[in-house]
Protein backbone atom coordinates (compact mmCIF):
# COMPACT_ATOMS: atom_id res chain seq x y z
CA UNK A 1 0.00 0.00 0.00
CA UNK A 2 0.92 3.70 -0.25
CA UNK A 3 2.38 5.25 2.10
CA UNK A 4 0.18 7.04 4.71
CA UNK A 5 2.06 10.73 3.70
CA UNK A 6 -0.28 13.13 3.52
CA UNK A 7 -1.26 14.67 -0.07
CA UNK A 8 -0.68 18.54 -1.14
CA UNK A 9 -3.57 20.37 -2.65
CA UNK A 10 -3.50 23.74 -4.44
CA UNK A 11 -6.19 26.18 -5.05
CA UNK A 12 -5.56 28.90 -7.30
CA UNK A 13 -7.25 31.32 -9.11
CA UNK A 14 -7.54 35.56 -10.02
CA UNK A 15 -8.56 37.19 -6.98
CA UNK A 16 -12.57 37.36 -6.57
CA UNK A 17 -13.13 34.44 -7.95
CA UNK A 18 -14.33 32.79 -4.93
CA UNK A 19 -11.51 30.92 -3.08
CA UNK A 20 -12.07 31.66 0.40
CA UNK A 21 -16.21 30.98 0.66
CA UNK A 22 -14.98 27.68 -1.18
CA UNK A 23 -12.37 26.67 1.26
CA UNK A 24 -14.58 27.73 3.94
CA UNK A 25 -17.47 25.22 2.79
CA UNK A 26 -15.06 22.38 2.09
CA UNK A 27 -13.70 22.52 5.00
CA UNK A 28 -17.32 22.09 7.38
CA UNK A 29 -17.61 18.58 4.33
CA UNK A 30 -14.00 17.25 4.05
CA UNK A 31 -12.39 15.52 6.79
CA UNK A 32 -8.65 15.13 7.60
CA UNK A 33 -7.41 17.71 5.18
CA UNK A 34 -6.03 21.22 6.86
CA UNK A 35 -5.33 24.34 5.34
CA UNK A 36 -2.29 25.98 5.00
CA UNK A 37 -2.10 29.63 6.67
CA UNK A 38 0.02 31.86 4.39
CA UNK A 39 2.10 34.80 5.40
CA UNK A 40 0.97 37.92 3.67
CA UNK A 41 2.49 41.67 3.79
CA UNK A 42 -1.45 43.40 2.84
CA UNK A 43 -3.47 44.60 5.28
CA UNK A 44 -5.75 43.07 7.54
CA UNK A 45 -9.66 42.83 6.32
CA UNK A 46 -12.54 43.40 8.36
CA UNK A 47 -13.17 40.22 10.51
CA UNK A 48 -9.37 38.61 9.31
CA UNK A 49 -6.98 36.91 12.17
CA UNK A 50 -3.81 36.35 12.99
CA UNK A 51 -3.26 33.16 12.54
CA UNK A 52 -6.32 31.99 11.35
CA UNK A 53 -6.64 33.54 7.90
CA UNK A 54 -3.27 34.50 7.82
CA UNK A 55 -0.03 35.51 9.50
CA UNK A 56 0.54 39.25 8.80
CA UNK A 57 3.96 40.87 8.25
CA UNK A 58 5.81 43.30 7.67
CA UNK A 59 7.99 43.82 4.09
CA UNK A 60 10.96 43.63 6.53
CA UNK A 61 9.90 40.66 8.53
CA UNK A 62 8.94 38.86 5.39
CA UNK A 63 11.72 39.48 3.61
CA UNK A 64 13.64 37.93 6.32
CA UNK A 65 11.90 34.95 6.52
CA UNK A 66 12.57 34.45 2.66
CA UNK A 67 16.52 34.88 3.19
CA UNK A 68 15.73 32.21 6.08
CA UNK A 69 14.63 29.44 3.28
CA UNK A 70 11.40 29.41 5.31
CA UNK A 71 9.06 29.27 2.93
CA UNK A 72 7.61 26.22 0.35
CA UNK A 73 6.43 29.19 -1.99
CA UNK A 74 6.35 33.11 -2.37
CA UNK A 75 4.97 35.33 -4.60
CA UNK A 76 4.37 38.75 -4.82
CA UNK A 77 0.63 39.73 -5.93
CA UNK A 78 -0.93 43.41 -6.56
CA UNK A 79 2.31 45.07 -4.49
CA UNK A 80 1.69 42.61 -1.44
CA UNK A 81 3.85 39.34 -0.73
CA UNK A 82 2.26 35.92 -0.14
CA UNK A 83 4.42 32.87 1.47
CA UNK A 84 3.52 29.45 2.85
CA UNK A 85 5.70 28.81 5.33
CA UNK A 86 7.28 25.22 5.46
CA UNK A 87 7.27 24.26 8.82
CA UNK A 88 2.95 24.21 8.49
CA UNK A 89 2.70 21.94 5.14
CA UNK A 90 5.49 19.49 6.64
CA UNK A 91 4.17 19.09 9.95
CA UNK A 92 0.39 17.78 8.87
CA UNK A 93 1.99 15.93 5.63
CA UNK A 94 4.06 13.44 8.16
CA UNK A 95 1.00 13.09 10.07
CA UNK A 96 -0.83 11.58 7.12
CA UNK A 97 -2.99 14.99 6.88
CA UNK A 98 -3.79 16.39 3.85
CA UNK A 99 -3.24 20.05 3.30
CA UNK A 100 -4.60 22.24 0.85
CA UNK A 101 -2.92 25.63 -0.07
CA UNK A 102 -4.78 28.60 -1.15
CA UNK A 103 -1.90 30.65 -3.32
CA UNK A 104 -1.40 32.49 -6.43
CA UNK A 105 -0.40 31.44 -9.36
CA UNK A 106 3.15 32.44 -9.09
CA UNK A 107 3.27 30.28 -5.68
CA UNK A 108 1.65 27.34 -7.93
CA UNK A 109 4.01 27.16 -10.05
CA UNK A 110 6.80 27.10 -7.37
CA UNK A 111 4.78 23.90 -5.67
CA UNK A 112 4.55 22.23 -9.14
CA UNK A 113 8.18 22.38 -9.18
CA UNK A 114 9.25 21.31 -5.51
CA UNK A 115 5.92 18.76 -4.94
CA UNK A 116 5.18 17.19 -7.78
CA UNK A 117 3.00 15.15 -6.62
CA UNK A 118 0.42 17.84 -5.51
CA UNK A 119 -2.80 18.40 -6.83
CA UNK A 120 -3.21 21.77 -8.78
CA UNK A 121 -6.82 23.13 -8.99
CA UNK A 122 -7.80 26.00 -11.01
CA UNK A 123 -10.71 28.09 -10.18
CA UNK A 124 -12.40 30.33 -12.48
CA UNK A 125 -15.14 32.56 -13.09
CA UNK A 126 -17.75 31.82 -15.45
CA UNK A 127 -16.86 34.99 -17.31
CA UNK A 128 -14.35 38.14 -16.69
CA UNK A 129 -17.84 40.17 -16.39
CA UNK A 130 -18.64 38.31 -13.39
CA UNK A 131 -15.26 38.57 -11.91
CA UNK A 132 -15.08 42.04 -12.37
CA UNK A 133 -18.96 42.70 -10.76
CA UNK A 134 -17.61 40.73 -7.66
CA UNK A 135 -14.44 42.20 -7.41
CA UNK A 136 -16.09 45.83 -6.98
CA UNK A 137 -18.97 44.32 -4.76
CA UNK A 138 -16.28 43.38 -2.49
CA UNK A 139 -15.36 47.13 -2.06
CA UNK A 140 -12.50 46.14 -0.39
CA UNK A 141 -9.56 47.32 -2.54
CA UNK A 142 -9.70 50.92 -5.01
CA UNK A 143 -10.96 51.52 -8.73
CA UNK A 144 -6.79 50.86 -9.49
CA UNK A 145 -6.38 47.96 -7.63
CA UNK A 146 -9.50 46.36 -9.21
CA UNK A 147 -8.05 46.64 -12.25
CA UNK A 148 -4.87 45.97 -11.63
CA UNK A 149 -6.49 42.53 -10.20
CA UNK A 150 -8.66 42.00 -14.04
CA UNK A 151 -5.43 42.42 -15.51
CA UNK A 152 -3.31 39.63 -14.05
CA UNK A 153 -6.47 37.20 -14.17
CA UNK A 154 -6.65 37.77 -18.15
CA UNK A 155 -2.47 36.47 -17.61
CA UNK A 156 -3.45 34.06 -15.61
CA UNK A 157 -6.30 32.22 -17.45
CA UNK A 158 -4.01 31.47 -20.14
CA UNK A 159 -1.57 29.22 -17.78
CA UNK A 160 -4.05 26.62 -17.18
CA UNK A 161 -2.46 23.85 -18.82
CA UNK A 162 -0.25 23.71 -16.21
CA UNK A 163 -3.38 22.40 -13.44
CA UNK A 164 -4.63 19.29 -13.49
CA UNK A 165 -8.05 20.41 -12.44
CA UNK A 166 -10.62 23.40 -13.78
CA UNK A 167 -13.39 24.05 -11.44
CA UNK A 168 -16.04 26.83 -12.92
CA UNK A 169 -16.92 28.86 -10.12
CA UNK A 170 -20.67 29.77 -11.80
CA UNK A 171 -22.93 28.06 -9.45
CA UNK A 172 -21.12 28.34 -5.63
CA UNK A 173 -22.80 24.55 -4.51
CA UNK A 174 -21.69 22.76 -7.97
CA UNK A 175 -18.46 24.12 -7.47
CA UNK A 176 -17.88 23.19 -3.90
CA UNK A 177 -18.61 19.40 -4.66
CA UNK A 178 -16.54 19.62 -7.55
CA UNK A 179 -13.50 20.49 -5.32
CA UNK A 180 -14.33 18.16 -2.74
CA UNK A 181 -14.86 15.53 -5.35
CA UNK A 182 -11.18 16.26 -6.62
CA UNK A 183 -10.09 15.76 -3.01
CA UNK A 184 -12.32 12.21 -2.19
CA UNK A 185 -11.06 11.02 -5.80
CA UNK A 186 -7.39 12.04 -5.81
CA UNK A 187 -7.42 9.66 -2.43
CA UNK A 188 -8.70 7.17 -3.86
CA UNK A 189 -5.94 7.21 -7.02
CA UNK A 190 -3.76 4.95 -7.44
CA UNK A 191 -0.13 6.05 -8.46
CA UNK A 192 1.09 4.72 -11.74
CA UNK A 193 4.41 5.25 -13.94
CA UNK A 194 2.22 6.53 -16.69
CA UNK A 195 -0.87 8.29 -16.44
CA UNK A 196 -3.69 9.57 -19.09
CA UNK B 1 -11.70 23.88 -25.42
CA UNK B 2 -11.57 20.26 -25.06
CA UNK B 3 -14.11 18.20 -27.79
CA UNK B 4 -17.52 17.77 -26.12
CA UNK B 5 -16.86 14.14 -26.35
CA UNK B 6 -18.25 11.90 -23.24
CA UNK B 7 -15.95 9.94 -21.23
CA UNK B 8 -16.10 6.08 -20.47
CA UNK B 9 -15.96 5.13 -16.67
CA UNK B 10 -15.21 1.46 -16.35
CA UNK B 11 -16.24 0.14 -13.05
CA UNK B 12 -14.40 -3.44 -12.29
CA UNK B 13 -14.02 -5.68 -9.04
CA UNK B 14 -15.17 -9.22 -8.10
CA UNK B 15 -18.51 -11.00 -8.50
CA UNK B 16 -20.38 -9.83 -4.94
CA UNK B 17 -18.49 -6.77 -4.01
CA UNK B 18 -21.39 -4.29 -4.49
CA UNK B 19 -20.84 -2.83 -7.94
CA UNK B 20 -24.53 -3.49 -8.71
CA UNK B 21 -25.65 -1.53 -5.61
CA UNK B 22 -23.25 1.38 -6.32
CA UNK B 23 -23.98 1.42 -9.92
CA UNK B 24 -28.00 1.92 -8.66
CA UNK B 25 -27.22 4.49 -6.09
CA UNK B 26 -24.66 6.66 -8.25
CA UNK B 27 -27.52 7.52 -11.33
CA UNK B 28 -29.50 8.42 -8.76
CA UNK B 29 -27.14 11.29 -8.64
CA UNK B 30 -25.49 11.93 -11.16
CA UNK B 31 -26.48 13.04 -14.32
CA UNK B 32 -25.45 13.01 -18.05
CA UNK B 33 -23.85 9.44 -17.54
CA UNK B 34 -25.56 6.49 -19.04
CA UNK B 35 -24.66 2.70 -18.29
CA UNK B 36 -23.91 0.35 -20.77
CA UNK B 37 -25.71 -2.59 -21.02
CA UNK B 38 -23.69 -6.05 -21.66
CA UNK B 39 -24.84 -8.78 -23.63
CA UNK B 40 -24.42 -12.17 -21.31
CA UNK B 41 -24.79 -15.92 -21.88
CA UNK B 42 -24.92 -16.28 -18.58
CA UNK B 43 -28.95 -17.30 -16.76
CA UNK B 44 -31.18 -14.46 -16.08
CA UNK B 45 -31.60 -13.78 -12.19
CA UNK B 46 -34.46 -13.26 -10.56
CA UNK B 47 -35.79 -9.32 -11.59
CA UNK B 48 -33.18 -8.79 -13.89
CA UNK B 49 -34.82 -7.47 -17.15
CA UNK B 50 -33.70 -7.69 -20.72
CA UNK B 51 -31.94 -4.60 -21.86
CA UNK B 52 -32.15 -3.14 -18.79
CA UNK B 53 -29.83 -5.42 -16.87
CA UNK B 54 -28.42 -7.50 -19.79
CA UNK B 55 -29.05 -8.59 -23.30
CA UNK B 56 -29.22 -12.40 -22.51
CA UNK B 57 -27.90 -14.39 -25.38
CA UNK B 58 -27.30 -17.71 -25.90
CA UNK B 59 -23.84 -18.92 -26.29
CA UNK B 60 -24.28 -19.56 -30.14
CA UNK B 61 -25.69 -16.18 -30.92
CA UNK B 62 -22.78 -14.24 -28.53
CA UNK B 63 -20.33 -15.86 -31.17
CA UNK B 64 -21.95 -14.69 -33.33
CA UNK B 65 -21.60 -10.93 -32.16
CA UNK B 66 -17.68 -11.85 -31.30
CA UNK B 67 -17.12 -12.99 -34.99
CA UNK B 68 -18.95 -9.76 -36.69
CA UNK B 69 -17.17 -7.42 -34.42
CA UNK B 70 -19.98 -6.11 -32.54
CA UNK B 71 -17.95 -6.14 -29.07
CA UNK B 72 -16.04 -3.25 -27.77
CA UNK B 73 -14.75 -5.90 -25.23
CA UNK B 74 -15.67 -8.91 -24.03
CA UNK B 75 -14.70 -11.95 -21.74
CA UNK B 76 -15.50 -15.08 -20.28
CA UNK B 77 -15.72 -15.04 -16.36
CA UNK B 78 -16.68 -18.48 -14.46
CA UNK B 79 -18.45 -20.40 -17.81
CA UNK B 80 -20.32 -17.75 -19.30
CA UNK B 81 -19.65 -14.80 -21.46
CA UNK B 82 -19.69 -11.09 -21.39
CA UNK B 83 -19.82 -8.32 -23.91
CA UNK B 84 -19.60 -4.54 -24.21
CA UNK B 85 -22.21 -3.61 -27.80
CA UNK B 86 -19.98 -1.20 -29.45
CA UNK B 87 -22.63 0.93 -30.97
CA UNK B 88 -24.38 1.21 -26.76
CA UNK B 89 -21.06 2.85 -25.79
CA UNK B 90 -20.25 4.91 -29.18
CA UNK B 91 -24.03 6.62 -29.55
CA UNK B 92 -23.66 8.11 -26.14
CA UNK B 93 -20.02 9.32 -26.65
CA UNK B 94 -20.67 10.75 -29.77
CA UNK B 95 -23.62 12.92 -27.96
CA UNK B 96 -21.52 13.73 -25.03
CA UNK B 97 -22.49 11.90 -22.82
CA UNK B 98 -20.53 9.87 -20.27
CA UNK B 99 -20.48 6.12 -20.41
CA UNK B 100 -20.51 3.96 -17.29
CA UNK B 101 -19.18 -0.29 -18.42
CA UNK B 102 -19.55 -2.75 -15.32
CA UNK B 103 -17.07 -5.16 -16.49
CA UNK B 104 -14.89 -7.76 -15.49
CA UNK B 105 -11.26 -7.33 -14.98
CA UNK B 106 -10.61 -9.31 -18.35
CA UNK B 107 -12.39 -7.16 -20.05
CA UNK B 108 -11.11 -3.96 -18.75
CA UNK B 109 -7.95 -4.90 -20.04
CA UNK B 110 -9.03 -4.56 -23.37
CA UNK B 111 -11.26 -0.85 -22.85
CA UNK B 112 -7.55 0.26 -21.24
CA UNK B 113 -6.25 -0.61 -24.79
CA UNK B 114 -8.43 0.32 -27.29
CA UNK B 115 -10.04 3.02 -25.19
CA UNK B 116 -6.66 4.89 -23.44
CA UNK B 117 -8.64 7.76 -22.26
CA UNK B 118 -10.96 5.44 -20.27
CA UNK B 119 -11.37 5.84 -16.35
CA UNK B 120 -10.65 2.78 -14.78
CA UNK B 121 -12.48 2.06 -11.19
CA UNK B 122 -11.47 -1.02 -8.89
CA UNK B 123 -14.27 -1.96 -6.37
CA UNK B 124 -12.65 -3.64 -3.87
CA UNK B 125 -14.01 -5.73 -0.74
CA UNK B 126 -12.67 -4.78 2.58
CA UNK B 127 -11.47 -7.94 3.30
CA UNK B 128 -12.03 -11.66 1.43
CA UNK B 129 -13.73 -13.05 4.42
CA UNK B 130 -16.08 -10.00 3.82
CA UNK B 131 -16.53 -10.97 0.34
CA UNK B 132 -17.31 -14.78 0.82
CA UNK B 133 -19.94 -13.77 3.16
CA UNK B 134 -21.56 -11.39 0.74
CA UNK B 135 -21.26 -14.12 -2.31
CA UNK B 136 -22.83 -17.04 0.08
CA UNK B 137 -25.66 -14.60 1.16
CA UNK B 138 -26.73 -14.02 -2.60
CA UNK B 139 -27.65 -17.25 -2.50
CA UNK B 140 -27.68 -16.77 -6.74
CA UNK B 141 -24.87 -19.82 -6.76
CA UNK B 142 -23.59 -23.23 -6.06
CA UNK B 143 -21.33 -23.23 -3.52
CA UNK B 144 -18.65 -24.53 -6.16
CA UNK B 145 -18.92 -21.79 -8.10
CA UNK B 146 -18.73 -19.15 -4.80
CA UNK B 147 -15.20 -21.19 -4.48
CA UNK B 148 -14.57 -20.24 -8.00
CA UNK B 149 -15.39 -16.83 -7.57
CA UNK B 150 -13.28 -16.22 -4.87
CA UNK B 151 -9.87 -17.81 -6.42
CA UNK B 152 -10.80 -15.28 -9.27
CA UNK B 153 -10.97 -12.87 -7.20
CA UNK B 154 -7.67 -13.12 -5.69
CA UNK B 155 -5.81 -13.21 -8.88
CA UNK B 156 -8.06 -10.24 -9.92
CA UNK B 157 -6.46 -8.00 -6.89
CA UNK B 158 -3.00 -8.59 -7.90
CA UNK B 159 -3.67 -6.44 -11.20
CA UNK B 160 -5.01 -3.24 -9.22
CA UNK B 161 -2.11 -1.05 -10.69
CA UNK B 162 -3.90 -1.29 -14.12
CA UNK B 163 -6.17 0.59 -12.83
CA UNK B 164 -6.76 4.09 -12.16
CA UNK B 165 -8.56 4.47 -8.76
CA UNK B 166 -9.50 2.03 -6.24
CA UNK B 167 -12.55 1.98 -4.16
CA UNK B 168 -13.04 -0.07 -0.97
CA UNK B 169 -17.00 -0.96 -0.83
CA UNK B 170 -16.19 -0.78 3.46
CA UNK B 171 -19.03 1.78 3.86
CA UNK B 172 -21.55 1.55 1.18
CA UNK B 173 -22.09 5.10 1.56
CA UNK B 174 -18.88 6.42 1.39
CA UNK B 175 -17.76 3.99 -1.66
CA UNK B 176 -20.90 5.79 -3.43
CA UNK B 177 -19.45 8.99 -2.84
CA UNK B 178 -15.92 7.97 -3.81
CA UNK B 179 -17.25 6.42 -7.10
CA UNK B 180 -19.03 9.81 -7.51
CA UNK B 181 -16.73 12.05 -6.79
CA UNK B 182 -14.13 10.28 -9.37
CA UNK B 183 -16.65 10.38 -12.34
CA UNK B 184 -17.17 14.45 -11.08
CA UNK B 185 -13.82 14.91 -10.72
CA UNK B 186 -12.64 13.63 -14.28
CA UNK B 187 -15.39 16.04 -15.74
CA UNK B 188 -12.87 18.87 -14.28
CA UNK B 189 -9.60 17.05 -15.35
CA UNK B 190 -7.55 18.90 -17.77
CA UNK B 191 -6.27 16.50 -20.04
CA UNK B 192 -1.63 17.16 -20.12
CA UNK B 193 1.03 15.60 -21.94
CA UNK B 194 2.37 14.02 -18.77
CA UNK B 195 0.25 13.52 -15.53
CA UNK B 196 0.73 12.37 -12.44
Amino acid sequence: MASPKGKVFVLTGPSGVGKGTIVERLFKKVNNIYLSVSATTREKREGEKEGINYFFKSKEEFKKMVDDNEFLEWAEFAGDFYGTPKFYVNNYLSCGKDVLLEIELQGAKQIKQKCPDAILIFLAPPTFEALEERLIKRQTESVEKVKVRLKKAKEEMKEIKLFHYLVINDKLDEAVENVISIILSERCRIKQETQN
